[in-house]
């Protein structure tokens, strides 16, 4: 028996954990894009921590330190969650800390399960054939919105878990799997058009995030795949070698 | 501003809390379709509560009460939450006191709004007509199944918005009633289908359920609408009348 399934708020998070499940971070506007955007130019490591507290305390220690809420990068800090700050030079290499309203509030959750991966469209190919060839049972851990369901993490579940129920791998597949499925089907000829419906892009449209969405849209920019070691994620393939 | 909200589980309710929303609470099932086909043949008030307990202590007092743990009637009681179960002239005019695993939870969560309704497949059109024209804002509460996200409830909520954004009385709507309207629509003309992949036709199929199963997903039987007032369920009518 393998399992799928899909959680999709980190609210109820506790009803889905799995100790033996690898678990998939989704936060496509912006933190998971943005993560797995840092680690294809170059970043060394994330160090993800839920409070703002925690990152000042990286400041303070002279850490490059990326701070966001409600879409916007918290005063005294950088970098938020924009992708766009994460492809410079001083990024190469470096050790970011980050903060984020949902994304690392979902990493917290999933913590203390087998592995912690991070994904999004960016990565969606190489994180499904991880998925296939190197995890057990799987759950995709949607960070939402302030605990509720939100459109770009669950139809981008519902893509993954399309991929991943087509291999015929899975025999325990969640309703959760088949209906964010069914969502994403409906309407993977036009995304960008579902999504310009979402609560998303009304709460941050005042902050012209159109350049930020149309990256975070694009598929398999690369094949590095985020994962939680210790307190850092650190990209897979550096894990591995 | 007229606001839409589907919840997907009782457990991430208080991210949707709303104190000026009629609350529908949904578990097709079965819960509300067996209190919707309890008040068709007549009953006069249910008596909703969260516990085993509450329930004998009903008992004790000579009421008629009915007790559903994972799909079946609990030892010590006679009726559980299968509509045929509440189609008998014993029903007629009486009180009943009712706990099920999901349902009584959802309604138990949902109290404090402005009103709360039940509702499913039964009583579809009425529900939509009725918050239409008397109510303000709209929640749709799912009651899932053990905190999980369930395909029954959430297909149900999507027919329901499906209709409620057509009418264009609604200005604030949430993802969640975007998805779930488009999960609907992408298999309105196959529920059944859909339904017997998902987990609760797999959790109860040793019950043989298929007989509920189709009475559950017959479409506006009824035109009554049961509606919490203080601790009980009375119908619309009646209220009103």
């Amino acid at each position: 028996m393998r399992k799928l399934e899909v959680c999709f708020s980190p609210d109820i998070y506790q009803a889905y954990e799995n100790t033996k499940a690898t678990v998939v971070v989704i936060d496509i506007f912006r933190a998971t894009s943005a993560i797995v955007t840092a680690f294809k130019y170059g970043v060394s490591a994330i160090i993800p921590v839920e409070h703002i507290e925690q990152a000042l305390d990286y400041k303070k220690q002279g850490f490059l330190v990326a701070a966001e809420r409600k879409g916007e990068i918290v005063e005294g800090f950088s970098y938020g969650n924009s992708p766009y700050h994460y492809m410079g030079e001083e990024i190469n290499n470096a050790t970011i800390v980050l903060t984020t309203t949902n994304g690392t509030r979902a990493l917290e959750k999933a913590r203390r399960s087998k592995e912690v991966l991070c994904s999004s469209f960016l990565n969606i190919s190489a994180t499904a054939q991880y998925l296939l060839h190197h995890a057990e049972d799987v759950l995709l851990l949607c960070s939402g919105w302030k605990g509720k369901f939100n459109m770009e993490d669950s139809i981008f579940a519902g893509a993954l878990s399309d991929v991943l129920m087509q291999s015929g791998e899975f025999d325990d597949i969640s309703d959760s799997s088949i209906a964010s499925a069914e969502f994403y089907k409906a309407n993977a000829h036009d995304i960008p058009g579902v999504l310009s419906r979402s609560s998303h892009r009304k709460r941050l449209e005042h902050l012209n995030l159109e350049k930020d969405i149309e990256w975070c849209l694009q598929r398999d920019i690369t094949d590095v795949i985020p994962v939680l070691v210790g307190e850092k994620l650190v990209e897979h393939r550096r894990r591995l070698g």
